[in-house]
């Protein structure tokens, strides 16, 4: 048996192990990450959370990758500066790969601002099982709601870099799915959402 | 209805969003994340490959953390410094916990040479679910495997800082299990795992 294995490309001391696939069971369609972008209180949470138990109704195991919620654990070393909202976004779509991988349905909720890092979180996951939601509301109304007060300390000077007050978004030239957040209600978008998964990808 | 939100503990700006629980089937058992540690070539991936058919056999979804492979992806951009190292582990330890979170059985094959690294990844885990495996063969008899021909080069100063040369390993105090494994094949190896998480987490 020949036992040397060959470097992972561009990595000469890295060796991916040959690990035997997973087998997931015959009936589950391929999985899929649903990728929410949009403004803070744009929605993308309260959707997430109203998306979840109609896919596990259907038998789906679903998984949710919260900004908020990542940013205490496994990108607690990042700031919010431009290189670091990159590096924010890349580890998220890496970590959605993964557990989309391992066979679950994962649900981002994420601000990913710029049409880069998206595009790069599309590369990471591949494109046919990467689906971007727009969660699209005005400004005016996301600030008008601001459940956690952060428009409001934005606009004093208080938080800097502040996507939609002095910080740029970019909203997606061609998601898979645009959803007008302020003329639907958080149920009818994940109704909307879930019914697209089932059209397109099967799921 | 009041929309506003605490923030989490030690972070003003940022809300953990309360999402509904996701229920897992009743009769699934509290995920495990069983964690392998040892030097380079000891053998972790080749009874991670054992043992992740075992726990399918039996209803598990199971995950795969291998140490080489997300250093091309998630932790591409660490080196290995300590620091970095500690790094390294952190993130697959948060990666690991979202997975567990899930409801997967997680696999991590991975160095992890610190006793500080280890202690940190049990922390963020839950030690509750942390199953911390020493996967023990003496450096002779890994040097003399050397697959990869890791060893070779580091001796030869190719590499630096490498774990067992010119980087130390620190061996666990009191793993929930210790395998030596230059004495049982993987497979036996990858049974009394599958023997440990049944009697002693239920699995």
């Amino acid at each position: 048996m020949n036992l040397q294995r060959q470097p992972q490309a561009g990595h000469d001391n890295l060796f991916a192990h040959p690990f035997s696939p997973t087998a997931l069971p015959q009936e589950q369609p391929a999985p899929q990450v649903v990728w929410l972008t949009g403004l803070s209180a744009a929605g993308k949470s309260t959707i997430v959370d109203s998306l979840n138990p109609l896919l596990g109704e259907r038998g789906l195991r679903t998984c949710i990758l919260d900004g908020d919620s990542l940013r205490t654990g496994l990108c607690r070393d990042l700031g919010f500066s431009a290189a670091d909202r990159e590096e924010n976004v890349r580890r998220v779509a890496q970590v959605a790969a993964l557990m989309a991988d391992a066979g679950l349905t994962v649900l981002v909720a994420l601000i990913s601002p710029t049409r880069a890092a998206r595009h790069h979180a599309r590369s990471i996951i591949g494109i046919e099982r990467f689906v971007e939601v727009f969660v699209d509301v005005p400004l005016a109304v996301a600030e008008a709601r601001d459940p956690k007060g952060l428009y409001r300390r934005a606009r004093q000077g208080e938080i800097c870099g502040f996507t939609g007050v002095d910080s740029p978004y970019e909203p997606p030239v061609c998601p898979e799915l645009h959803i007008h957040n302020d003329q639907v209600s958080a149920c009818a978008a994940a109704q909307m959402i879930d019914h697209w998964l089932r059209q397109f990808r099967g799921l």
